[in-house]
């Protein structure tokens, strides 16, 4: 696990990021105080993870390229907001970013740490449902919020995060992504991701909330589980090319930053407005599986709790939990 | 900490509990399959947690009184319950006994899961209030439930909880508990007890429930912090005399999975008139300070939720959190 605290290697990264083409080694040696074989291992082991940094003799260093990693130093580089992923605590591999959120939560991490992989083991999804997380391929992000609102409007905020990342897809690659009730993003009616968000509260307050973010950003066909419920797609198979994870995560965490302070400022109403439009059913009839049984009606919003509404010949029903999917009969 | 698997030391208590008078050494030995010598240092660390254990030549042991000790096996002993209490971890001190049963609940720890703590270091209160957690007079238990309920119902487990509280008290000590919105117990209008609900749950579902449970049990005056909010009691305060802390627990567990059952079979009306019924403030007029403002009016119940209805002048005021006190003037 890397946490954000900066080591030398990191700053032997930054200089070299800022540096206006070559950098020497005895300028980097002199800069951060150390020796210039201390310089080569860093250089050295920045190329063991994927970086490519030319040495041009007499020159000095020069960084190339970089690798498409979920460190916390690439995503911290050039992220402008206050608080989210201000601390990030990144994973090659974890059991699952909101279990160990909620688990920093318990603890007592601050408000808008983020927790992110490169793979889980066993990534959820909502109602305890496995949601498939192959390495180097996609975001799986969960963040830790200490919004100050009462347990019954924390539900809420999984529709600031379904805007957040549906807006940041859609400014940042071009594509249109939707919305679908309760937490799912879509492409072309496909899903490309999903989010999951839980909380520890007490009766009166809320401690810490964990948006979990799982998003499908290069991800190949054959990397999808053959028994999905639902199809689905990846911002790779959507638009045909690969997008670098690390400044589409720096992107939503802006867009987030963003919508929650308007959601603390301004209340459920304009994200609900944004959520309505950004939405894949609007004016549709859908099919809702609750479990139970199944309920047929033409899409007609959300309430202030988040609840789904459905115009069911006349009468308005209220869901509160349910698989959703559009109606092939458009009579209903 | 001690879990609730057997060693062979609680296999000698358990055989000198249930022996009819003495039982020889030679006895203990064959049964436990253990050496005279293995018996004999049980016996010895047996004394030295407190349990009086008398040695006859030429008869063997009796156990002539038990400590008041809340370990597993004390709480255990003759419990009447199906799943509450059948995990027990007791701690000589924790942090908070709700802090370690929220991580074992998202840990996975089994439905009905009981933390207890012979003292807690930073024992808390609503609103991240502190409980002062004195070490060997109290009892301090958290129970971590994983109920069938979406999360808005959440809270309504609290008077469930507190219903089962003063009920044991009553029947255990014949003193008259009664309950304080929200999440009190008194005894003449002090605070004998003290109520700490807490969830983990994502939008549709409950993951767990931990109910923390502060008795202020065989407490003596000069134990008590001097800066507290609200006039406190202990049972030994009220009613002049030492209880047994491990079997008012089991008495508690007892009262608690019998009520708890009764409210996920018939729902929170049944319970919402048992919490009425014991109500401290029933018909009177109170003040609520809910931080910001100060409101009074007449005690009217309270709603499906669990918020406290005021009667303030003909319009009837909806409080969902606040402190409560009896108000002086009763013209409100």
């Amino acid at each position: 696990m890397h946490d954000s605290r900066h080591t030398a290697q990191e700053e032997v990264l930054s200089l070299l990021r800022h540096a206006d083409g070559c950098i020497s080694g005895e300028e980097l040696s002199r800069r951060l105080g150390i020796s210039r074989t201390a310089i080569w291992k860093h250089i050295k082991a920045l190329r063991s993870h994927g970086y490519e940094i030319r040495a041009a003799s007499g020159r000095g260093y020069q960084l190339v390229q970089v690798p498409d990693l979920l460190s916390p130093t690439e995503i911290q580089n050039g992220l402008h907001t206050r608080f989210i992923a201000r601390n990030v605590y990144a994973f090659d591999q974890v059991d699952s970013t909101n279990h160990q959120a909620m688990l920093m939560g318990e603890e007592g991490a601050a408000d808008g740490t983020v927790v992110i992989a490169d793979a889980q083991s066993s990534g959820k999804g909502r109602l305890g449902r496995r949601w498939a997380s192959p390495a180097g391929v996609n975001l799986y992000a969960s963040i830790v919020l200490r919004p100050p609102i009462a347990p019954h409007r924390a539900p809420q905020l999984t529709f600031v995060s379904a805007v957040a990342v549906a807006q940041a897809i859609n400014s940042f690659s071009g594509l249109d992504a939707r919305v679908k009730w309760p937490n799912d993003i879509l492409i072309d009616d496909c899903k490309v991701g999903g989010l999951l968000n839980e909380m520890s509260a007490e009766s009166e307050r809320v401690h810490s909330v964990v948006l979990g973010i799982g998003l499908n950003v290069n991800m190949t066909a054959s990397q999808f589980p053959t028994d999905l419920r639902y199809p689905a797609t990846s911002l790779f198979l959507s638009s045909g090319r690969k997008w670098p994870r690390a400044a589409l995560a720096r992107h939503l965490f802006e867009k987030l930053e963003q919508l929650y302070h308007q959601y603390l400022n301004e209340g459920f109403e304009p994200i609900l407005q944004q959520w309505e439009s950004l939405c894949c059913w609007q004016g549709r009839v859908v099919e809702v599986d609750r479990g139970t049984d199944r309920i047929r009606g033409r899409f007609a919003g959300l309430d202030q709790t988040g609840a789904l509404l459905l115009d069911a010949g006349g009468t308005l029903e209220k869901i509160y939990s349910g698989d959703v999917r559009p109606s092939d009969d458009e009579t209903g």
